[in-house]
Order: structure tokens, then C-alpha cells, then sequence
């Protein structure tokens, strides 16, 4: 049995997650590896707050650059969150040769590249399981057990936070921004949401699943993204009648050496396994040119399953560093080409607010048709008040340039309400 | 870039498309792993039959022995079925230190303990992703992935042929023995079924993922089997009625080194994941303590999910090999202990098929009563045919044996009809 010493950078949350269970469950890992991974030290710069978890003070410290350099430091685990003192020590560890195991999406998000040449450099490996849903072993998944695979799509609910609000939404009829108010309330929502409600986390993690989804480096700003505050109890409605609901999903479509990310609200059939992620769960569709459709489900948060996935990583590297066999190698290569978003025509969903007055819908549906998009269905209900109605187009498969260009000319036209409110429908069959 | 010898014993339909993805993927695996998995034999009885894949024929042989003998191959993948003639070449590749990759769910379950241990004397491993579940990756999940967690109850839908015979009854209305003539002319069930339909290919399944779960061998006898066989259609309507599915589940229970393992047709809720599960795909809920509640889905057989596994599992033995780096040993140590089944009570489903004369449901009801077991709610409609009536209770939770207890007095109690049919309701809320 061999000790491989732990070092955490930051006591927050998740890291009194990992101590916990490092500390409770070294004799079940143990047994199960042959080896045991020993907790060093833990840096924060809070060393008082009571976290819950029996950590002798001993191992507390303030100096996280100290518990890197540590000798008796052989693996390292970053749980500070940002991108700059993050990267800092996660590099310096790397220099070292030191293995490190991170949640940090954003980090890898901004910063793979760099990190992981760096990781080359010295034989050390980076770990990241924990970055993208929670306790789900997607990575492992992609890395390893589907690697015979071409993976031509994958589609991921990858935010809980979003998750947890449209299910909200739809399950008491209440607007966006009282089920967010409630959400920041209940601390299932930031004080500042933009990360989460704007799609910028659930970005970060597309990236990094279409990276290895590829093979090559997806670069964060070549993702296009959207949030879900324009997600009306309309919508949700609307949806739930047409047989479907509203998700904020990650869309990878990817080719040899290339990629198109999309993150944004979409319409997911009721009767898909993808349709029936509530409240703060996450789940993720990978469709494999051997395997067919897999699909992982569990929770993408929270102290124990986020730690869960961490002691996995911290597990194998320990294996490794024990048995001197090599990390895992990250994907390296030039950046993945952009895929050309014409390739793939969508079927749309497209919420217009009109003037109540004579010719507007027949003008909105000219503008569909001088762009080349086929109309499915139209729905306009009676019965609205005031002097806007809405209206709703379900058009068949059009190129998003198409329909880009569409709600521009929509966006100008003489009696136009609000903004006209835009979501692909994705009935997840892919190619296959 | 190395080059590492593989070796197929069985060019069946998976053999077939193992050696596809070998001969195609190529470069997609090599540039993934830096490894490349070279075909070097097929060995079959049969050379002649034309099974669509462009394997050279100086590579075919009906030796099998010569090819786990061929020095040029370093890792056999066996795919011969059966427990004799796959035993003694998985035995003798491994005493030849040869990883073993395996698709053999009956090997391993009637002979785990000594391949396991013949692996761990010349340090080759045993690889055995595609024994369950076919393409998802649930062996690897609960290797490694959720390797910090006690594993508390696993649940799994692991039999593809009954899910889609269960599946087709529901969805046509039609009895069993159509649907498996059915099932049989399209080539979904066996012109024998009862390793299917009778449960005990689950319980192969059931066996090795306890064995994971517990961490200990799971000995096959302990587990209890039942099938499909007894399923009405009308189980599936009250079933339907009452917000469930019929489904042949694997359940296990698992402790402290000891684990109690069930294969039998159980009630699911609709509005659960697992209930959604159709047609031929199979699914497996963990319960860790740490991560909660993962859910896994996708095609449990296959040519071509089934050799994705395959080919993930040579892709991992060949990374070790070149590297140098150990295989994981198999669980060790002695058998699980059975655990006390009546530690877990459970909620019970019981149709009764009883003469239509005054008393007869009074006197069921007093035999439950007798044996501890409280009634949740009874259902006897109107308007049956004939001198029999079938009469449905719902259970308040009751230990097995009660249960067992019972169904003997009530099959020898006067004026019973057909056999009384019992299924376990599973909320599959286990400890959370």
C-alpha cells in the first residue's frame, strides 16, 4: 500500500468535499486502488470559517504557492475558481511535474491550451473530470470508454442553475425573473447570474466536451452562445403543447478536425430521455458512430457529487504516480476548424409580438419566405389583450444565416413589438 | 507511435465488427491514445461465411489455440461465448500474461473468481466493459469514475430482448408468446430463450456489476432469478394505471463486503428515467453515497455498440501495454456475504386470479393479514368473463419472506385460480 500526498487549493465548498471524503473514505479507495491518497494541506485565505469538516488545523494554511511547492505535495487540486491565481499555481504545479485535478471549467475553457502543453512539458497530467456535470463521468466516458468512436453529436444540459429556473418556470407558471429572485434566495443562483442565466458556464463546459468530442482544441470564442432570459412562460407553453420543452442546451455538431458549438435555449421532445432533465440536474446525449446513442444523467453540482468526481480524478492520478505509469495525455494539435454553420439546417421556433392590425402576419411570413425559409406551422391565438399579439412560426429545416438575416428584416419592420424570440428545435436524431 | 498485436477469437457478429472498427478506426484510435491496435489473427470454425467486413483471409485461422499463442499478439479478445472452450483459451492467454478482453457476461459469472485470479498471478488483466450493457460504459463508471463513493443500490434494465418483448406487449396489446415469435422471426430472441426471458442473462450482469458495487466476488448462485414469462398484459394495464412500468430489473443491495442481489419483473414509476427505458436499450441508476443518483443508457448489444466496448477495452489494455503501466486488478478477497434479505422490506404488487364467489377476496386478504402484511389498496372491477376474476393489491412495505409466506398459502388456499402473480414495486428512491 503506498501514501501519494494531497494538496487542495481552496476550502471553499467543494474543497471541504474532497477533504471529507479523503478523510472518511480512504480505507474504501484504498482497498480499491491499492493506494492511498493522504490530504497534506489546504490552502485558503479564510481559515476560520467552520466548514463542517474535521480538518486538523494543522494542514490549514494561507499560502497556496507553499502547498504547491510542498514535497510531500504529489498531487494537486485547484479549487480556487477564476482564471488568473488559478492558472497561476495550476502552472507552477505543472512545472514541478505535479499532476493536478481541477473543476476549473473556465480555466480550461480560456486557458487549455497553455495548461496543457504545459502539462506536456513535464509529464504531468491534468485532470477535469470535475469540470463539466458534476459526479457524471462524462470525460472518462469521452477519453476512454468511447474512444473507438467518431462522436458526431453531442448535446449536454450542462447548467444546473438554468436548469433548475426553466423547471421552476414551468412548474408554477412564474416569470424568469421571479423564479431567479427565488433561486438567488434558495443559493441556487448567484448574486451576479450572468455566468450561469447568459450561457457563459454552460459554454465553457461545451468547449471542453467538443474538444475531446473532436480531438482538437475548440476555442472558447468560436461558440456561439445565448442565455435564457428571453425564455418567456409563453414559450414554455407553447412548447409544452407542441410536445416538447424548453432546455438550454449545449450542441456540438463535429467532423474530422473540426466543430460548431452552439449553446442556447432549445425546444427538446417531451418523449426523449433529454426532455425529462429537471430541476438542478444534468445530463448529457453523446452519439457515437459505433455505439449509437449513450446518454448520462446525475447531478452537475454541489459539494459531494462535484467531489465525487474530484477523488475519482485524484484516485487514478494517485494509481498512476504510484505504478509510474504516464498520465493521459490532453488533446493537442492545431485549434479545431470552425464548421461551416450552413452545413446544417435547423428547424426553428419563432415567436413573433405584432401589431393587432391587418397584414402584419402575412408580412412577418414574406420575410420568412424571401429568405428561403418553408413555413410548418402558424399559430395565432384569439383572445390576446392589448394591442400587440403574438405569434408563433414553426418553420421546416433553414440554415441559421437564413434565419439571422430574417429576424433582422423582422427586427425593422414597420409594427413590430418586442424582439422577435428565436430557438432551434432539436429532436436529437442527428445523423443517425 | 506503437504498434500492438490483437488477437480475436470468434468472428461472430460482434468478432465482425471488432475487427471493422479495427481495420477503419485505425487512425482515429492511434491519434487519440498515440497506440495503434494492429489485427493480427481471426481465429473460427467457420471461414467461409461472408460477414460483410474486409479482413484479409491470411489473417483468418480455425487454430484459436495458435492464436493466443502467436507471439505477435498481445492482447486476445475473446468472443467465443459459451463458459468451456472460452475458459480454457482465457485461462491460457493469461498464463501466457496476455490481457484478456471479454465479452462473456456467463465467464465471468460462473468463473470470475478463477480467471480473476489467474489474471492476477501473471499480472495480465481481464477487460470486460462489453459483458454489460453493451456500449455504455458502466464498468469503467463504477471502476473508476465512482470510485470515492459506497455504492448503496444499483439498479439495471440489462436484458435488451426482454425489454423489447415487454416494450411490444405494452405498445400492441399482444400476449407473450406472440411477441416472442415475433421477436424470434426478426432476430431480437433466441430460437431458445430461457437465457433471456427466464432472467438468468441478467443475472450473469446483475452478478458482475454487484461484484463492482460491493467490491467483493458476488457468487451467482446468491442471486435470487425470476423472468418474464408470468408478465400479462394485464399487469402492464394496472401497471400503466397505477404510474408504472413493467421492467425486468437487476436490483442490488449492496453493504459492507456483502451484497443481496434480485433479477425479476418490477414496477417502475412512469415519471422516472428508468421507466422510460424502451425497445432493445438498456439502462443502470447508481446510487453512490457521495455522487447521489447516475443514470446510464444506451444500446446494451449489438455488432457494433458491443465491439465499441471491445475496442475501448483494447485501446486501454494497449495503452498499458506500451506504457508499461499495470492492469487494473480485479476484485479480490472472499465472496460477499449474503446479505439478510429481510433487512429491506419492500412494497409489493400481487394479482390474484380467484373464483367469482362470495368470500374469496376476504379470505386473500386475511392470509396477508396473518403474514404482517398491510394492504395499501384493492382493486376487483366489474365485468370480468368466466368463473374467474382477477383481483389486484397493492402492498404496504413487507419483507420477502412474508411475502413468500403468503403467495404458498394463497396458491393452496380453495378456489384459487391460476398461480397468484407478484412483483416488487421499485420507487428506486433506495437510502436517499
Amino acid at each position: 500500500m503506498k501514501d501519494i500526498g494531497v494538496g487542495i487549493l481552496g476550502f471553499g465548498t467543494v474543497g471541504a468535499g474532497v477533504a471529507d471524503l479523503l478523510l472518511r473514505g480512504n480505507g474504501l479507495l484504498a482497498s480499491r486502488t491499492g493506494v492511498r491518497p493522504v490530504l497534506r494541506a489546504v490552502a485558503d485565505i479564510d481559515l476560520d470559517r467552520d466548514r463542517g469538516v474535521a480538518v486538523d488545523r494543522a494542514l490549514l494554511t494561507r499560502d497556496a504557492a507553499a502547498v504547491v511547492d510542498d514535497p510531500r505535495v504529489q498531487v494537486v487540486v485547484e479549487l480556487i475558481g477564476g482564471t488568473r491565481i488559478a492558472r497561476e499555481l495550476t502552472l507552477r504545479a505543472l512545472a514541478l511535474g505535479k499532476p493536478v485535478v481541477t473543476a476549473n471549467k473556465a480555466l480550461l475553457a480560456h486557458h487549455g491550451p497553455e495548461i496543457f502543453a504545459a502539462a506536456r512539458a513535464t509529464g504531468a497530467g491534468v485532470y477535469f473530470e470535475a469540470s463539466v456535470a458534476g459526479g457524471i463521468p462524462i470525460i472518462r466516458a469521452l477519453r476512454q470508454g468511447l474512444v473507438a468512436n467518431r462522436v458526431d453529436r453531442l448535446y449536454g444540459i450542462l447548467n444546473g442553475t438554468c436548469n433548475y429556473i426553466l423547471t421552476r418556470m414551468e412548474e408554477e407558471n412564474a416569470p424568469f425573473d421571479d423564479v431567479l429572485r427565488a433561486a438567488q434566495a434558495a443559493g441556487y443562483a448567484e448574486a451576479d447570474p450572468s455566468l450561469d442565466v447568459d450561457g457563459h458556464d454552460t459554454a465553457h463546459k461545451a468547449a471542453i466536451l467538443a474538444t475531446l468530442a473532436c480531438g482538437r482544441p475548440v476555442p472558447l470564442e468560436s461558440v456561439r452562445v445565448g442565455g435564457i432570459r428571453q425564455v418567456s412562460n409563453l414559450d414554455l407553453e407553447y412548447a409544452r403543447e407542441l410536445g416538447y420543452r424548453v432546455k438550454l442546451l449545449a450542441v456540438v455538431h463535429a467532423g474530422e478536425g473540426c466543430a460548431d458549438v452552439t449553446v442556447g435555449p432549445c425546444l427538446v421532445p417531451l418523449d426523449r430521455l433529454m426532455g425529462q432533465v429537471r430541476d438542478v440536474f444534468n445530463a448529457v446525449l453523446v452519439k457515437g458512430d459505433a455505439v449509437g446513442d449513450t446518454f448520462y444523467h446525475g447531478r452537475g453540482a454541489g459539494r459531494y457529487p462535484t467531489a465525487s468526481a474530484i477523488v475519482g480524478d485524484i484516485a487514478d492520478a494517485a494509481l498512476r504516480l504510484a505504478s509510474g505509469a504516464p498520465h493521459d495525455d490532453a488533446y493537442a494539435g492545431a485549434p479545431a476548424a470552425p464548421r461551416a454553420a450552413a452545413a446544417d439546417p435547423e428547424r426553428w421556433y419563432l415567436r413573433l409580438t405584432l401589431t393587432d392590425r391587418p397584414g402584419m402576419l402575412g408580412r412577418a411570413a414574406d420575410i420568412l419566405g424571401r429568405h428561403g425559409i418553408s413555413i410548418a406551422s402558424v399559430v395565432q391565438r384569439e383572445g390576446a389583450a392589448g394591442p400587440h399579439v403574438p405569434v408563433l412560426f414553426l418553420t421546416h429545416r433553414a440554415v441559421p444565416s437564413a434565419m439571422d438575416a430574417a429576424l433582422k428584416d423582422m427586427a425593422a419592420m414597420d409594427g413590430a413589438g418586442a424582439a422577435p424570440v428565436c430557438f432551434r428545435i432539436e429532436d436529437l436524431n442527428g445523423k443517425e
